[in-house]
């Protein structure tokens, strides 16, 4: 087909790719901020209402009305994000980063990038953010781009029943439009290029949620990328730059500052000017670091538990609504009685607090403990980044910290959309400042004591020790900080948060991935394997199809195996002379999709008692992409299963293929490298003896716990 | 092996590897350190003693002898610099950034990662600086950086006879020390693992260089990786931050200000505080992209044809020497001749000159124009991104980016150690003040107009035209300048740029690379090839070794074939029913190579007439890694020549194969993603029918020039 349309034909496409990455950009930046703004009106509402109840209370005590409001009102925005979940769309609960580290590592997860998915989470984390759950909006940010990034290169959405394909009702605008689209999306319907897009749609995702788009495209490759690929980058980077900057735009407009863009991203640490830093410090952070591995180690471990718990027990729809709006009514309980009992007065009009609250202190003072929970969490972080030395007495973080780390541990893998980047920051930045406070008074001398800056290493060191996310992690707090001479002391606390938490489990992503038991594929083939080969691995005998196949046989076949791929075999050679230790299929001469073989029987492409098969082209398998029918839905009569399917010029006819003895990490480097999804094992002689999946090597996995490590083989299924 | 030794052998060669990362990050600093210091002493003296004699003579007239000082002075400087390389390691010459391209893409060029190289290139930029040629120290110091990862995580150097491998001297502290190293070094002499050290080297060398550990592992990642891969990527940050750290510590140090950590990279931007933009001036910085994007082209068009010149006509050593000391002389004549011609005077006192030049401007007053050639090319940018408004008159911006562009281009690619950067960057400063300056004057009441923040940009813009790197250069000019808000413009710049320059011809490394004719592979496999298969690609017939050959054929096809590696086939089939269109060469059951056969012949691992084979381990093949004896020096006798060599249990039993009509996009896949550097095809009956090279595929070449594309075949040599 790229024979026949020559040069100009390739420079369209590859216009094309960037028109789409920029419009993936500025879709995923305006999804962004209206989640922003929509959050920013809600909570002035709420925290509008129950200010005004809670200050008119405390004088003629009636302080359970306030409270009634708080909880009921946090109850049923939880309650309804979590019905949109469990009921319409449980993919797209949590995150939707250990999701998308799935799609982009090649492993299909049904509905993962469905428009729908988009529209429930976006209404669901806006409603859970402002139902004062201990979530972030950013993490679902991810997700979002993601699904954005899917559905406008395909340029059709299931869920939204779209197809801009050229359709067959010429004169009319209608058709121009459709035309002009169709030129650019039909060539992007494969796995490779979706996978493609999606990784710049998830890196536009963090671009906006942080303000960080170098960050962005480090993300999707530490997550995505099994391939480097030069011109991919720099798109990726494209659609990065302009979603910030699109949100930039429309933030800085929002906020009444049209043009002086300083929104980044949906994330703002605020401005860290005078951060400087002395040599004899860094012990000091990679101290910090063991602290936060060590917490993070045990936040993933009690997730974990909560999450094994939530599987076996917490299954049913209406129990996860249940769950969740006991959270937020816990949630909100705590942050009740905090301010109700730990006392921490500070004088008004010192900080730019939006809401403050008197609760007990004298006129003129505010609750410092109060604010912290009285605002959206993402101000929060800002507050102890930046408020001055004495703004919280230690007790205030130290309770704050706590409350929050538990909370937050609670909270994620709810069924309700929620980021974990804020929860981990805010605590981390508690126990961060707590450390600075302590050391100033322990020495109230030392000049280079600064809370703020304590708190951003805490930040950091908690965040790396629950996700062990690495280089895209330095480089999306660094961009969010604004302050590259900072780096260092952050990438030391990351480095170490992530030694020491890896010496006890994994990041939180990996273990809910592997909680979904999905085959994914680890970066490097894992050690000690190197004497198991092909032969062990596979699956034997492996489901074939000859050249030219009965009809009747090749739907038996389909209905009977799941595979994905089948090869194609040729029998005319003598098997007496082919025997091996392991008996052989027959020559292997391509390998053919099952997507195509279900092409070819719906249109019927049979040839037999003298009919020549009808013409099928490259643009009949590309509409069919990525929802072909079901085997179930081939309906194909009793004299039709008679005649016989060429596979000829349809099937790939090199496909790749090992010797039954190659070794398991030669195999993987295979299947990462090239991102294959299932590999044909032959014998000497060239003769088809097993295939391996994907699931058959993600079984094996590497594990290291407190030191110890072992090969194993996990469960899998798909 | 890996099998015998378990899972401690696995955690030690982990740690190993963080051990030699950790040194190679230390090494390259210090070795950065050295260079700087070395020029800052040396320059110092320079223009000590230029300006006494300048000052004393613009008083009684005899302004020939400090001129007469400065040539001879460049001109000596530079010669010897240009002797060290010419005569000691032609290697040595230039930035070293497109032979580490082509050594991380997996094309071996002799002696680029010797330590005598390092050596030469070391002393001869820091010569070639001080003798005031148009370069910079920066480029440089990544191949250093390379040099020094190959040397230490090797263990051994050819150049300086040491080898860090256990000695057969027991009790002595040598042989505790020695055994303790080979425990680390022995596992690394791999060409795999040589290459990631080598790009983490890289990596550091660009840390330090430029205070930039983010860029430098995307630098490494975007030259080096065809396979993504977590773990080394961490180790690569690990290795920049060293780098960068180490480098600060030393160089706070020698400055006086121990524990400041100012010094984050040799190449420092000075601290741009109050960088800010509105919206609307990305269009300007688009614009001036646009230039950078023309005047980059224009550059890599005349260096190019100055560099086939050079290859025509200047190949003999003397002759490089005396370019360079032309080049040098007519530098400093260009420069004496300015600070005479174009008087723009300035007082005293308002910037920190380290040497102000007088010449014809009244007491108390320095003449700008003298001052940016009377100091070290770093500083002299310093000084157009942060020297006040009105410091420079337009002329003289002008007339100096003008005098600089020309030079620089005839400068890079003389025979002697030289960066682009800073010359790139120094001319784009040049004129992006210009622009400024010019945008000052016609509206004198912009406020947002800020000369040092245009130079900068156009000093992005113009590095960007010249380079082309686009993601790695992008960060690197962030952390640079240690101001994130300013990287969107940057990025816009750097983007525009780019696509401009691209329009026209390659960046500047990837003409050299081609001038130097090796077989390097693009990221993509070039457009329009999916109809050329593997059969029309590869070598036939291909030279092979049956599984038991006798010695005498085997030397006899070593000698007269140089591949670095062999099929080795089985025979005993019947031919007659194994002809294809392309007739096969017998059964694939292996690939051996060269050095391997070396090893045996050397080892004399013969069988025949009852003899068994002397026993070899893996150890005795790692030890030879790299240089094995050349075939030439294997000596045989001539009974030997009649026993037999048994590949079986040393080749390659599982080798990577692909059928006759595979298409080439799906080769070059294998090739990019898995590091190949021959492929065996055989046909259906898995007979060898032919080799393929990484030379047969890099012959295929996607031309663009001036928007026209075309498919074109490329001579390699090697």
């Amino acid at each position: 087909e790229e024979r026949r349309k020559g040069y100009r034909h390739i420079l369209k496409v590859q216009l094309a790719r960037w028109v789409i990455v920029f419009m993936i950009g500025v879709i995923t930046a305006l999804i962004a901020c209206s989640i922003d703004i929509c959050i920013d009106q809600l909570s002035a509402i709420k925290f509008r209402i129950i200010k005004y109840h809670y200050d008119r209370c405390m004088l003629i005590g009636c302080m359970s009305v306030p409270f009634f409001i708080w909880v009921s009102w946090d109850a049923l925005f939880v309650g309804f994000s979590s019905i949109l979940v469990a009921y319409g769309e449980p993919v797209a609960a949590g995150s939707g980063i250990p999701q998308i580290k799935c799609f982009l590592n090649g492993v299909k997860i049904a509905h993962v990038v469905r428009i729908k998915t988009l529209l429930f989470k976006v209404i669901g984390v806006a409603f859970s953010v402002v139902g004062g759950l201990t979530i972030g909006k950013e993490g679902p940010m991810i997700h979002s781009g993601a699904v954005v990034a899917a559905g406008i290169s395909q340029g059709r959405s299931t869920s939204m029943r779209l197809d801009f394909k050229a359709t067959e009702q010429p004169s009319s605008l209608r058709y121009l439009i459709n035309f002009f689209l169709s030129q650019i999306f039909e060539y992007f319907r494969t796995d490779q290029e979706k996978r493609d897009f999606v990784a710049a749609g998830a890196a536009a995702g963090v671009s906006a949620a942080f303000g960080a788009p170098v960050g962005g495209v480090l993300f999707s490759l530490e997550e995505g990328a099994s391939f480097w690929n030069q011109g991919q980058t720099w798109r990726t980077f494209f659609a990065s730059m302009v979603s910030t900057f699109t949100l930039n735009i429309v933030l800085s407009y929002y906020h009444g500052v049209p043009w002086q863009l300083n929104y980044n991203g949906l994330l703002n640490f605020g401005k860290f000017d005078e951060i400087s830093y002395s040599g004899f410090e860094i012990p000091v952070y990679a101290v910090m670091g063991v602290i936060g591995g060590l917490l993070g180690a045990f936040f993933n471990h009690l997730n974990y538990r909560i999450s094994v718990f939530r599987r076996r027990y917490i299954f049913r729809r209406w129990s996860q609504v249940m769950e969740s709006m006991l959270v937020a009514t816990i949630t909100t309980v705590v942050a009740f009685v905090m301010t109700y009992m730990v006392v921490d007065c500070q004088a008004l009009g010192k900080d730019p607090i939006e809401h403050p609250l008197q609760v007990f202190c004298h006129d003129g003072q505010y609750s410092s403990m109060a604010s912290l929970w009285f605002q959206a969490p993402e101000a929060s972080v800002r507050s102890l980044f930046h408020d001055p030395y004495g703004t919280y007495r230690p007790l205030t973080v130290a309770v704050f910290g706590f409350a929050y780390f538990f909370l937050a541990c609670w909270t994620y893998g709810l069924s309700v959309p929620s980021g974990l980047f804020i929860p981990s920051l805010l605590t981390g930045a508690a126990w961060g400042r707590l450390v600075g406070i302590v050391i100033k008074i322990m020495f109230p001398t030392a000049q280079w004591v600064d809370v703020g800056k304590l708190a951003l290493i805490g930040a950091a060191a908690q965040l790396g020790g629950i996700v062990r996310m690495t280089l895209s992690l330095a480089v999306i707090l660094i961009e969010a900080t604004g302050n590259i001479s900072f780096g260092l002391p952050i990438m030391i606390a990351l480095m170490v948060a992530k030694w020491i938490g890896d010496f006890f489990n994994e990041g939180l992503y990996d273990i809910h991935i592997k909680l979904m038991r999905v085959p994914l594929l680890p970066w490097e083939p894992p050690p000690m394997t190197h004497n198991i080969r092909a032969k062990e691995v596979m699956s034997h005998p492996a489901a074939t199809i000859k050249i030219i196949e009965r009809v009747g046989t090749v739907i038996d076949l389909l209905q009977t195996c799941n595979h994905d791929g089948f090869p194609v075999i040729e029998e005319d050679l003598p098997v007496a002379q082919r025997e091996g230790e392991i008996p052989g299929q027959g020559l292997l001469r391509g390998v053919i999709a099952r997507s195509q073989i279900i092409v070819l029987l719906v249109n019927k492409v049979f040839i037999g008692r003298g009919q020549t098969a009808p013409h099928v082209n490259m643009a009949t398998f590309r509409d069919t992409y990525p929802r072909y029918p079901a085997i179930s839905d081939v309906h194909v009569s009793v004299r039709e299963r008679e005649l016989f399917l060429d596979m000829s010029s349809f099937m790939n006819p090199a496909p790749y293929a090992v010797f039954d003895n190659t070794s398991m990490p030669r195999i993987f480097k295979l299947f990462r490298g090239l991102g294959l999804r299932h590999l044909v094992v032959v014998d000497k002689f060239n003769q088809v003896i097993g295939v391996i999946t994907r699931k058959d090597l993600a079984r094996y996995r590497f594990e290291s716990h407190k030191g110890n490590v072992r090969l194993m083989e996990i469960p899998i299924t798909s």
